[in-house]
C-alpha cells in the first residue's frame, strides 16, 4: 500500500507553509516534482526552495519527472482531460516503481500550489492511479490563492452572513454575472474576463503572482481599474514568461 | 501607529498553523485571548495551546479580557451586529491602552479561528477601530474549515472547472438551494439546516469538529446519512458543551 501525500504548499510565500506540510515532506520516502514549460519550471523552482527550507530528511530522495502535455482538444474536452489525467497516473506510476522497492509499502508526496482540493487534479488522478495500485491519498490543506488575495488586500471573502461564489474566468465568459450572487471571486482566468462584465457597480479587488516576490495589487471600481488591471498582468506576463492572477469582484451600492 | 495583525490558526489542529504565522506571534508585542462562554472557552483553551507551542519571545505579553456579548436582536440585525462591533473595538481599544505605552508604535495581534477573511468579523472591527487610533490591519491567512473538511474527506472541492458557492444556514434555510448551483458549502450553520431540502440527488460530506481531536466525520447520500448527521452533531455538543459543524452538498446525477 502507497500512501500518497497531496501536500498543499500555498501560493508563492514559504512562510505560508504550515507545519503539518513540513511534517509531511520529511516523512516521505519520495517526493515527485513535475516539470515543464515555462509556468511549470518556475513552480519546479519554487518546490525547489520550499524543500531546500524543510525538507531535513536524508531518507526522502526528491525525483523530477516530465508532467505529460495536454493534447489539444479533439473529441470532447472531458475526454481529453481524461486521457490526460490518465497519462499523468502512468507518469506517477513510472516515477514511485522506479524509485520505491516494489512491494514495500511506501510514503509518496507531491507538493500542491495552493490547496489540493480547489481546482486541482491530483486528488482525481490519485483515483485513476488507485485503480491500478493499492493507494491512500492523504490531504494536507495549503493556503489558497483566495486567502492569499484577500490577505495582501486586507479584505473579507463575504459580506456579513452572506454567500460567495468561487469561480473561473471560462464561467464568467460563458454565463455571466452568477444569478443572485453578491461577492464573485475569480481564478483559472487567462483573458481578464471582467471585461465581458457590465462594470457599473463592481468593485474589483486583483492581484498577480499574489504572493510572489513580484506580487501586484490592484483594487477600485472596475470602471476605474479595469484597463489598468489588463496592462499590469500584461507587464508581470512579459517580464516572467507566465503570470496567474485572481480577483474578487463585489456589487455594491456605496464604495468600500 | 499601532500595527494589528490578525493571524488565521486554522480550526484546530496546531500542525495546520503556519510559519508566518508563528513568525507573527513572536514579532507581537501583546496577544489578545478573548474568553466568554463555553465555545470562547474552548477557543481560548486552543489559542493558549498554541501560544505554548509556538510563542518564544519572552516579551510578547499575552493578556486575555471578556469578549463583549451581543445583545439579543432589537431594532434590526445590522444595527445590532454594528453595536456588537463597537462594543469588541472598545474592549481592543482598552487592553491596547491597558498594556501598552501609550504613543509608542505596537505590535498587537489576535490569533483568528480559521482565516480572517471568511465569516470572521475582525476586520470589520478593525476598520471601527481604525477611525479612533491610528491603526494598520495585517492579515495572516490561516487553513479554513472548508479545507480543514475537504481534506478530512479527501475530496476536491469543486467539479472539473465548475463552480462553488459558499454560503450559511440561514441563507439555505430562506433561500433554499443555489440557483444554478452544483457544489454549495454550509458554514455557520447551528440547525442542520440540510434538512429544509428535498435530498434527492444530494450527497452530503459533513464534518462536526473538523481538525479536533474530538472530529467526527459523514459521508453519502443525503436522504441515508441525514439523520445520521443530525444524531452524531447532537452527541458532540452534548458531550462538549458546544459543537462547530460544516458539510458541502453536491448534487449529482450518479454517486460519486
Amino acid at each position: 500500500m502507497i500512501e500518497l501525500a497531496l501536500i498543499g504548499i500555498g501560493t508563492g510565500n514559504p512562510d505560508h507553509v504550515t507545519a503539518q506540510a513540513i511534517e509531511a515532506m520529511n516523512a516521505a520516502d519520495l517526493i515527485m516534482i513535475p516539470v515543464k514549460g515555462p509556468e511549470k519550471t518556475e513552480l519546479a523552482e519554487l518546490r525547489r526552495t520550499l524543500l531546500t527550507t524543510y525538507l531535513k530528511n536524508p531518507e526522502t530522495r526528491v525525483v523530477e519527472f516530465d508532467l505529460p502535455v495536454r493534447d489539444a482538444v479533439t473529441t470532447s474536452y472531458g475526454a481529453t482531460v481524461a486521457d490526460w489525467h490518465g497519462a499523468i497516473a502512468e507518469a506517477w506510476e513510472t516515477v514511485i516503481s522506479d524509485t520505491l522497492d516494489p512491494g514495500t509499502p511506501g510514503r509518496v508526496a507531491l507538493l500542491i500550489w495552493g490547496d489540493p482540493m480547489l481546482y486541482d487534479s491530483s486528488l482525481r488522478i490519485a483515483g485513476i492511479l488507485g485503480r491500478r495500485i493499492p493507494l491512500r491519498p492523504r490531504v494536507i490543506p495549503g493556503i489558497t490563492a483566495i486567502q492569499a488575495l484577500c490577505a495582501a488586500h486586507a479584505i473579507p471573502l463575504n459580506e456579513v452572513g452572506a454567500p460567495v461564489v468561487i469561480s473561473t474566468g471560462r464561467q464568467l465568459r460563458d454565463h455571466g454575472w452568477p444569478d443572485g450572487a453578491e461577492t464573485v471571486v475569480v481564478m483559472l482566468d487567462g483573458e481578464c474576463s471582467f471585461r465581458t462584465l457590465e462594470p457599473e457597480g463592481i468593485h474589483i479587488w486583483w492581484g498577480g503572482c499574489v504572493s510572489m516576490p513580484q506580487e501586484r495589487l490592484v483594487a477600485g471600481a472596475l470602471s476605474d481599474v479595469g484597463a489598468k488591471i489588463v496592462a499590469v498582468r500584461e507587464e508581470l506576463r512579459a517580464r516572467n514568461g507566465w503570470v496567474m492572477d485572481i480577483y474578487l469582484l463585489r456589487r455594491m451600492s456605496r464604495k468600500p
